[in-house]
């Protein structure tokens, strides 16, 4: 049996991955008068004097949202709200197992900005916070700051930031292997997509320089035309130096064939395939390739060595150096969720990328980051980030 | 200790009173493979092919969501929606409690029809049911129906139908004690909120002719000016005959003491204490009243009961004759679920209330309805309705 039928088999013996359970039992009248009517008046009156109560008195308090359009669900692009919704009740399958939190999956038959924007808004007061997943760039962007900027719970976009974090992380032990710099290595991020945009923008802030951004039409550099918000925004913080053209010795548009031959680093977050054996082949000595896309990564990991990458890491769980939001998220909500923090700000995803890598003592090309079942990654993280 | 003080205590120690479980261990990287990535993609393929197909593979096959605006919460009436929360969470601990179906609470940050309209729709894909749950009239019934046209999955206004049915069977067991028939007991309904409605267009169906239907301006009759839709459809169905004035013989309008004095039976579905000793001393002999607003009904049954009427119900659980939507709401959903049935028809609300009622052997003034905790209301409701 493959696992495709053995993923089917195992769904529909269980039809839902997660269900409700209740936390204290109704068995007699005083108990159904209690956790419903008459008496269930009393949490009512004292959230409607105050509406912070919420969190105290009920699921409010513990709560996560994962919330998706069905966009950008995995590498399979967009399959719509119904066929995203396996891998939104998977996520609160993992919240629960991995961190305690308490999870349910909403998907959204709508893919216009606004309309998300005034739904989300308009389901929030029973949420303690929102998880958006697979929402596909640019709207996730606005979604997200606009949700930040007119919702008090907190708002999170794990393909964002969860994935920035755990890339980080990886990336720091990758560089030890090769022993190169972060200040010098030279960096290609394909494409701008969610997590794209949030990997480049944490780089930067840990301190990486040399950034090139690909996207469809080629390298983002500071004067090229037609450029949403965020491509705007990393012309300016990216490919400073507009690096030539190596032949006209010019300032002209790279395309991705030019920046790889250029690279110590290729970091993708995009689509099955796009990387060739002979890009790799080109590139400088000690490649580190992080093929992220998922299911299946730009380039399998032993094409990649073959051409002679140094270090592989994908997003799967069936190779080493899987690059997995799980190592991530589960403790961030967790920790927020118990020292009562509302937004997880850049330096507290650099200080978990620190965490992280700083768990693999002694980092090898197949062992770069840890896998998910390691017991005491959430205390680590959770006392890097205080 | 009073039972206030009981409640707020016992929601705070719970916190919330459902939580989040995992129906399946995700403990190896296979689990997570199979749970999330990469083979989470074969049911997301699967739906994506045919999406009925996410009833199979997800949560959606067995999940309703209680929606509620905040708006007519209980006798609190319009306490907002954090302040609803405790009921509604409560009402999904008794979906699981009572027919292990799994809900969860949504609340809206929004009071205005269309809104909630388009936040449902948008929400709807990976929902089994829509549960709306104390949303004002009459904006209760222009959401519902639009839901109902406007979604392929089920809707139901628990306010409304759950009220109606539970009602009727109580009512069925009450006439079998005084001795008088559906089509000549006096009916009194007050007033035309979302049960007050329901209710009587279920009585109507189930043969009561003589119905008189009472809001704050008095009797609903044919010619009264400026009714909304649903009093505009009563006016043409209750009172028909234009009950005369006592005095003046004419087709005036009476106000509730006046329609108090001609009935038999009161429904009151409305606000705390509006019911006085002398209005239920005028009414006919063997009055039956059911005095359903929660938390404290319209007047106390001792207080009903010393001024003479012969059978007293109310909503309470803390005495007897509890008309109580949990004898019914999560038959009718469990029910519904294991036939695919995506709607309830007058008949099968006929049906359900003929069951129910027929659970009591021998109706006393005491015991016209059964109690929550009996086990096998479930059976025979589920066997009245196929």
């Amino acid at each position: 049996m493959n696992y495709d039928q053995k993923a089917l088999e195992l769904h529909e013996k269980f039809q839902w991955k997660i269900e409700t359970k209740l936390k204290t039992g109704i068995n007699s009248q005083e108990d159904l008068s209690t956790v419903y009517s008459p008496w269930v008046a009393a949490p009512c009156l004292a959230i409607a004097k105050n509406t912070s109560q919420v969190k105290k008195y009920t699921l409010a308090g513990n709560t996560v949202a994962v919330i998706s359009d069905g966009s950008a669900v995995l590498g399979l692009w967009n399959i719509g709200p119904e066929a995203s919704l396996p891998v939104m009740e998977g996520k609160c399958a993992l919240f629960k197992q991995f961190a305690w939190v308490n999870a349910f999956p909403i998907v959204l038959n709508t893919q216009d900005t606004e309309e998300i924007i005034s739904t989300i808004k308009n389901i929030a007061p029973g949420l303690w916070w929102i998880n958006l997943e697979d929402i596909s760039a640019p709207r996730c962007f606005e979604i997200e700051n606009r949700l930040k900027a007119e919702l008090d719970i907190p708002v999170f976009h794990d393909d964002q930031h969860g994935t920035a974090i755990v890339c980080l992380a990886g990336l720091i032990n990758a560089l030890k292997i090769v022993n190169k710099q972060k200040e010098d290595v030279k960096v290609v991020v394909n494409w701008v997509g969610a997590a794209g945009v949030a990997i480049t923008n944490l780089l930067l802030k840990y301190w990486v320089k040399n950034i090139v951004v690909v996207d469809s039409a080629g390298a983002i550099y500071k004067w090229r035309e037609r450029l949403n918000p965020e491509k705007e925004l990393l012309s300016n913080t990216t490919n400073t130096a507009c690096i030539l053209d190596p032949e006209s010795s010019e300032c002209v548009r790279w395309w991705l064939i030019q920046a790889v031959s250029w690279a110590d680093v290729f970091l993708w977050v995009s689509a099955p395939w796009v990387l060739t054996k002979n890009m790799v082949k080109s590139m400088n000595k000690d490649a580190i390739i992080f093929a992220m896309a998922n299911p299946t990564p730009e380039i399998m990991p032993e094409l990649a060595y073959e051409a002679g990458a140094k270090i592989v890491a994908t997003g799967r769980s069936d190779y080493p150096n899987q690059i997995n939001n799980v190592l991530v998220f589960p403790w961030i909500f967790k920790w927020a969720l118990e020292s009562w923090v509302n937004a997880i700000s850049d330096d507290m995803k650099i200080s978990a990328a620190e965490a992280l890598a700083s768990y693999v003592k002694d980092p090898t090309a197949n062992n770069i980051i840890p896998g998910p079942f390691e017991n005491w990654i959430a205390e680590l993280i959770a006392q890097s980030i205080k």
